[in-house]
């Protein structure tokens, strides 16, 4: 019963904006459905292209999940991943903005673990120096975080390696939203700085890249 | 006529492994099948996986057009690709090596340029320390060079968004593969300054990842 009400209340905060109390920080994410319609493989690549035009209007829990699952969920068993990574290190770590909250996707349990609370788009729209507006109309941004510590080394290579591995749960959301009708955008350009100090990440942390994700302003 | 016959020699040496003179060295290649029945993106992201085992089965000439069109092709309008770039620069050069020829291939024009004759899959597989040799049954082998000419810096960044890049060019053809059947593994490994020296690379191109492609060997 309680675990209902924290699931309705998670709901609520994901697609109605509504205020929740730390005891439902976290969110267990419906399952993904992995077997919904969506656009043919061809079709998506042959039509995909970016959005940066974005209504207001929010993303359900059950499309949160999907997107989440889509851009690195769990695939196929534990070990394996929508996305693949160099030699299989999983070391892209995906947040998730929203006008309320930040939250990180944990693909494993398809939940989402609570950040840090309140409104942040504005850093991953960009800095001070150059920022893109149109990033806090979309209702969540997901951002991709090289995790060094979990690839295990940070040289050049590992630099390499995780920016090609954030390249491939990039391109995961891009085709993803073109097959069931979101809008999205890659993009490079966010206050890193702003960003690490947020989520408290160290020097072996690197935000890489990031998609805003709703449905485009017609 | 005699378009018509270089065009089906072209087509003997991808299909057939037959032996073609210096004259259809380039391939025109026929349109990519952009209407094509595949997979749906949910279901290829939840199926996607590598294969390492594969099959001598050659692709015809259509299919390694739609391949080389799902990695980078032209979609959309002359301007845009399937995969997308860094501020569009476009920076991803997509070599196709096969048991005969190494070309590359021309995404405006839907084209392989001929680059050199013979079987050099032996250096995608990788160098004298470390070798994949199932890489060498696959029929043909995509690989994917940032070139920071082309993107017109050659920074940490822009290695950073050449890699990021490869990225979405490599799980366009991961998921294309798991979507109509074909096989592939996305990899890194691979004979970085032999293939430098086979292709005549400088220094402001860098061979990043590679992606082996056929059928699996059951």
């Amino acid at each position: 019963m309680k675990k209902n009400f924290m699931k309705m209340m998670a709901v609520g905060a994901v697609a109605m904006g509504g205020s929740m109390g730390a005891m439902a920080q976290d969110v267990n994410l419906p399952a993904p459905d992995m077997k919904m319609q969506s656009m043919g493989v061809v079709e998506a690549l042959a039509t995909r292209h970016s959005v940066r035009n974005f209504s207001n209007k929010a993303l359900s829990q059950q499309e949160l999940s999907n997107l989440c699952w889509a851009a690195l969920g769990k695939a196929r068993d534990d070990e394996h991943r929508t996305a693949p990574t160099a030699m299989n290190r999983k070391e892209i770590r995906l947040f998730v903005f929203s006008a309320e909250k930040v939250w990180e996707y944990n693909a494993r349990e398809n939940s989402l673990r609570f950040v840090v609370d309140g409104d942040h788009r504005n850093l991953v729209a960009g800095g001070k120096a150059f920022s893109q507006d149109f990033v806090m109309d979309a209702p969540v941004s997901l951002v991709m975080v090289i995790d060094f510590d979990l690839f295990g080394s940070q040289n050049e290579q590992a630099l390499m390696m995780g920016c090609v591995d954030a390249g491939n749960v990039s391109e995961n959301i891009n085709l993803y939203c073109q097959a069931v009708g979101l809008a999205t955008v890659p993009r490079a350009t966010m206050d890193v700085e702003g960003l690490k100090a947020l989520l408290k990440l160290s020097d072996k942390q690197l935000p890489i890249m990031n998609n805003p994700v709703g449905w485009e302003k017609k």
